[in-house]
């Protein structure tokens, strides 16, 4: 009953059997944060890959002005992890924080591992995760050396509609790699140019 | 001996038996690039992952304008992809060219996949290499959203030493985000300190 959206997502994701799916969910621990809460800060360590349950966090870095910088969002469904932390034995630079009340599994890579041998179902399934993670990495490096704030908005939410309304704009811009006002500027735009088609 | 690289890689690497590791080279097809030459075009599909025996590749997109911006340098020992060709059945959106001439060979998902089920300890190994890759797009996107051009540039002599002389400064650029006006001024202020503190 806890991991509802764990056990649905693997299902509906992974055509191995029921019992091999079920050694995963079972022994995962569960974790509940406050809005504000950290589930991990820089310097920490975590051994365990994150299942956001229900809510939404966000991975980050403070520059040496204290400015935030958004490596990611994690809404329900997603993984996190601290990759330092759990394949580096090394601190995070990271600190993942709950944007919204959350709850999160703790996922064990040595289960994982031992569920890739087992079903190569699972281990095909594992292995496309990591790669559309690195797939949307390289667009993002992409996109912040290529593409104009317009732009990068723009696709943000085309890929992350449920993200705009759950998301304040600060943290949009800070994700984006543009200033607020910047951010601020381009809505603006795009709203009068979608008044006027509007009314043309 | 066509693949003396990609052989001591994997056995230095990894802990399993010879037999296990030598399915691998053996059914690998080699591709030798001059200077200049593409191993993969934008809108182009290719099934395979090259790993370079020898030489050095730049994966890389062109904007509206034309202008190059450089998303990886894969010199020997690495592994370069189009992901979205491999693993999502998707035309790429980069090209993949030689910066200098080049070999590589042409690595099978499948023979991945099968080493991985076979061997544990490869299996490991594989997942290692996933996560030290989105771990490096991880801080590149960090990078280009909160560091300063002099800051990227003395993390990548730092990363690369070994591609600072091989590869022209217009290309560094193209890699960092930069404009080369930026990336000489930096170096110029660079230079002009180390002078000073030899003299003082």
């Amino acid at each position: 009953m806890e991991n509802d959206n764990f056990n649905t997502f693997l299902t509906s994701n992974i055509d191995i059997d029921e019992q091999a799916i079920s050694l995963l969910p079972s022994s995962c621990k569960t974790l509940t944060l406050k809005k504000g809460d950290f589930a991990l800060r820089e310097g920490e360590t975590c051994k365990h890959t994150f299942f956001i349950e229900s809510g939404l966090l966000k991975q980050y870095t403070l520059d040496n002005k204290g400015k935030e910088h958004i490596l990611l969002f994690a809404p329900e469904n997603w993984f996190v992890a601290n990759i330092e932390s759990v394949h580096f034995n090394r601190p995070s630079n990271y600190f993942i924080e709950a944007v919204e009340d959350t709850r999160i599994l703790l996922v064990d890579e040595e289960l994982i591992l031992r569920l890739s041998q087992y079903s190569r179902a699972f281990l095909q399934f594992n292995n496309k995760l990591l790669h559309s993670h690195i797939l949307s990495l390289q667009t993002r490096v992409t996109q912040l050396l290529a593409a104009s704030a317009e732009e990068r908005y723009l696709d943000f939410i085309q890929s992350y509609p449920q993200l705009v309304m759950r998301v304040p704009q600060w943290m949009i811009a800070a994700y984006l790699g543009v200033t607020p006002e910047s951010l601020s500027r381009v809505r603006g735009e795009l709203a009068e140019r979608n008044n006027r088609s509007r009314k043309a």
